[in-house]
C-alpha cells in the first residue's frame, strides 16, 4: 500500500462545544464543518492543518464506539487514517495478508469519503482507517 | 498558533522490530531513520508519509515514559506533534492561557528539533508536542 499522506487523525471527546475553541486557538483556523454520522453514532468537528484533518469526535450514544471509547479510555486520539487510491483493492491485500479488518467492503464516512476501518489487534493497538475520495478517481 | 503541519504521530510499541514491517508495507516506504533518544528512553523508527512522520517509539527501560504508557494502556498512539516556529514564544503564550506545559522551555528531541510537550490534562487527553526545526529560522 501506498498512502498519499495522513487523511486525519480522529480524536475522542466528551463534548465539542467545549474542545472546540481549544483548537481553534491551537490551530489558529476555525472548525470548517460540524457533521452527525448517524451510523457511528458521532458528531463531529472538523480543522485542516496541513494536509490533514483533526476531526473531533463527540459521541450520541453511551453505547456507540465513542462512548464506549471514552468510558474505557478517557479522551485521547482514537484512530488515524490514510488516504488510499483503489480501497476495495487495498482490502483484499490487506485480509490475504492476515490483517483483520473490521470493514471487508468501504462503507461511506464523515464528508462523503469511502472509509474502512483495519482492527487495532492486527495494527499493533492503532485503530487505522483507510479513506478514498470517491470525486479522486 | 498556527502550526504548518503535523510534523509526527508518535506511537508506542512493544518491539521496533515486530512492528517495522507492518509499517514498511502498511505505508509502503522504508523506514528510514533509527535513533535511541536516551533522555527519553526510548528507541525511535521514523517513517515519512507526505507532511508527515510516523515515531515509532519502543521503550528502553521499564521506567522511561513509553514503558510506563505501554504498562498502562498497551500500544497505541502516544502523541501527536505539531510544527511550530517560534517555539518559545508560544510556550510562553501556552502558559499565559493557562495550558500546563511539561517543558517550560525547548529541549533536545529526535532529529535534532527543539520540541516541548503540553500536559495531556490540559489537552483534552492528547498528550500534545510542538516540534521547531532550529535550521529553519
Amino acid at each position: 500500500m501506498q498512502p498519499s499522506h495522513i487523511e486525519h487523525i480522529g480524536i475522542a471527546v466528551k463534548s465539542l462545544d467545549a474542545v472546540i475553541p481549544y483548537y481553534e486557538k491551537m490551530l489558529g483556523t476555525k472548525c470548517y464543518s460540524i457533521e452527525e454520522v448517524p451510523e457511528q453514532k458521532v458528531r463531529t468537528a472538523f480543522f485542516k492543518i496541513g494536509q490533514t484533518k483533526i476531526e473531533l469526535l463527540e459521541s450520541t450514544d453511551p453505547e456507540g464506539p465513542i462512548g464506549k471509547y471514552i468510558e474505557k479510555r478517557g479522551e485521547g486520539v482514537q484512530h488515524i487514517a490514510f488516504a488510499v487510491e483503489g480501497l476495495q483493492d487495498q482490502l483484499n491485500t490487506l485480509a490475504e495478508e492476515g490483517i483483520q479488518l473490521i470493514d471487508k467492503q468501504p462503507r461511506k464516512g464523515a464528508e462523503g469519503l469511502n472509509i474502512a476501518f483495519l482492527h487495532p489487534k492486527s495494527t499493533f493497538g492503532v485503530l487505522t482507517e483507510l479513506c478514498e475520495d470517491p470525486n479522486k478517481k
